[in-house]
């Protein structure tokens, strides 16, 4: 490790790793048998084994959240600003553990793998699976690593869904958690989009019942992801980026093709989305956000859900995310509040709307610094 | 006509009517020869002429704003509730004009009608057309109808455009104009989805490159219609009227039909809309709505644009309305006032988002009853 002027360019080099289990019960009854999990860990868990921390990603995330696979590698991974030797996260602290979550198309079981039962891919034989499935199935993970504590379990999103599950389903396990940009249930108006970006694969040809082989669907999963990654800007960001801004001077075209800067980043962003994501999983998963509630830990109530958690809490949301809103994140505030639980909230002044996790990675990654640091000292002090 | 306990029961038994104009030429260059507009008329134009009011429908509308084509009808006119006598908008005492919009598939010229020169439905072969065309259109009305100025132009969403555009394309043929929940040009965001919208038509096998004949791109139009209906509501009003509500008790559902009432509600819009619309209006209607801007009449500065309007306006938009919010409404209102033009704004409180225009009948009705009186007063005193 080397530092240059403060900053530290050494790049972690890490390697995917997979784990597989016997079964995995579901939520609805029905058992996956077996169930690979791909997950990859920076630094090292200390002999306290109090400094494990639990990296949980968005709907189309993977394993791979910080430094790169080889030298080669041109990108590193998802939230590699955040996480690494030095960083907010910091490797050199903390074990951080992060794994793809259940459903995924990037080496833990989803729709895609192979069904034991038939030698075929599961497709639409793959069982219905839920937010809680997927804690379930890290829970598999963290008694693989022999973990028995998370120092803190971090995501955003669909990721902070998971952590807030987490938190009520082992409040044992949780010391701490860091749920930002998410929601404890989504909006009819959330379901209604993620509905209507399932309509566009279902409507294509290509997608074939889910059987598809050979010719992908990638029409209609191109345009499930336009639709959503609208809903990952904000309206004022759009503005500021792209405005009305034309591709080229003469404005009215013939046809209907790209004549807006923002209709061709939206293009592009279909495009590099349909060549590393699949669309049985876009379908599971986004069925999985939809059905959460957390208040289903609570009998639809979700003050009494959250009665269950023991976790401190850091709770962010982003003034200009419209897709899980500080509003929602203040509902869980409000319900921990009522519980009398350890809670901090920050809404982040932002334009970046729900990419803003992503984004404000000072802001953001600062918040995270401080309540880790916090968190591992009342570990080390015995107070929790 | 009569009257039980102060309601008016009378229907206006209506018929549309069609005129056809040698050419329109747009302003792309191009020239439609000839062009044919539908439209429908209601109460009399009176000896001074100073009576006529022009609506303008949004994006899909038609001609038929009021009343019934027959006895039998089963629904009247898109905007009966406001329009007819008695009403707020009293066809006893006003002369109503609606027409269908140029490129539009209801009686007027688009791209479904026949090309003269080929014999053959235009489809793509019709030309980019605009707003400002819209408004020429109309204005070939205008002059067919013998009128010479409109007491008022009135247009929600696509018509509040349209009457943007005639106040400064033609104010001396304006005395007053309602633009209502509309905006002088499309944010970012709203082009995005017009092109998400579009590209769900393009890519439907069964649009055959705008060529379809038997077989329609139903698939794609209702996709499309799904994802703008979200934009009609608001969030807080799909909230209060579907929230996360089942369709049925058993919530995990294995396959991936409509689980949400809000998901059978869009479906349901959708399949509504394609026994009612084309598919290639759509795309060159949403073209039109992306490529207008006022500010075009002022060399890209509103204000500039506005300076050259002698109508008196009422402006108004509403509170949820998320698509053309209030603030780009604000901005015609400043652009007004900067050039010490009359104006009266109003945002009504609403959940209904971009669809109050049609819903909040009474609070716009009452406004708009009490802007024509005073309007239509100054004609008489000859104060305008």
């Amino acid at each position: 490790m080397f530092r240059i002027n403060g900053e530290n360019v050494e790049m972690l080099i890490v390697q995917a790793q997979q784990a597989t289990f016997q079964e995995l019960p579901l939520e609805s009854g029905e058992v996956l048998a077996p169930a690979t999990i791909e997950y990859e860990t920076y630094g090292t868990l200390n002999a306290h084994k109090n400094n494990a921390i639990l990296i949980i990603h968005a709907l189309t995330g993977t394993a791979h959240c910080a430094g790169k696979h080889s030298e080669e590698d041109k990108k590193p991974g998802w939230w590699d600003t955040m996480i690494g030797p030095g960083k907010h996260i910091d490797t050199d602290k903390y074990f951080v553990v992060c794994s793809n979550c259940l459903g995924g198309c990037s080496g833990t079981t989803g729709p895609r793998s192979i069904n034991p039962k038939t030698g075929r891919r599961y497709n639409l034989q793959f069982p219905q699976i839920t937010i809680g499935d997927q804690v379930e199935l890290q829970k598999q993970l963290m008694e693989h690593l022999e973990i028995d504590r998370w120092l803190s379990v971090v995501g955003g999103s669909m990721g902070g869904m998971n952590t807030l599950d987490w938190t009520v389903r082992y409040p044992e396990k949780v010391v701490s958690a860091i749920p930002i940009a998410t929601t404890w249930q989504l909006s009819s108006q959330s379901i209604a989009f993620n509905w209507v970006g399932r309509k566009a694969i279902l409507s294509d040809p290509a997608w074939e019942n889910g059987e598809y082989e050979k010719e992908l669907p990638e029409s209609g999963l191109s345009i499930a992801r336009m639709l959503a990654h609208i809903t990952y800007l904000s309206d004022v960001g759009m503005d500021m980026k792209f405005g009305r801004n034309l591709q080229e001077e003469n404005k009215v075209s013939k046809d209907f093709s790209t004549s807006f800067s923002i209709e061709s980043y939206l293009n592009y962003q279909g495009q590099r989305f349909v060549e590393r994501f699949d669309a049985n999983c876009y379908l599971y998963l986004t069925r999985a956000l939809d059905y959460f509630s957390l208040a289903d830990h609570g009998d639809g109530d979700l003050s009494k859900a959250l009665a269950k958690a023991t976790a401190d809490f850091l709770v962010v949301s982003f003034s200009s995310d419209w897709l899980f809103t500080t509003e929602q994140s203040k509902q869980v505030v409000e319900a921990l509040k009522n519980n009398g639980k350890n809670v901090t909230f920050s809404e982040i002044d932002s334009n970046y709307g729900h990419d803003a996790f992503l984004l404000e990675v000072e802001a953001l990654g600062t918040m995270i610094r401080e309540f880790l640091k916090y968190q591992h000292t009342k570990l080390v002090r015995g107070e929790k």
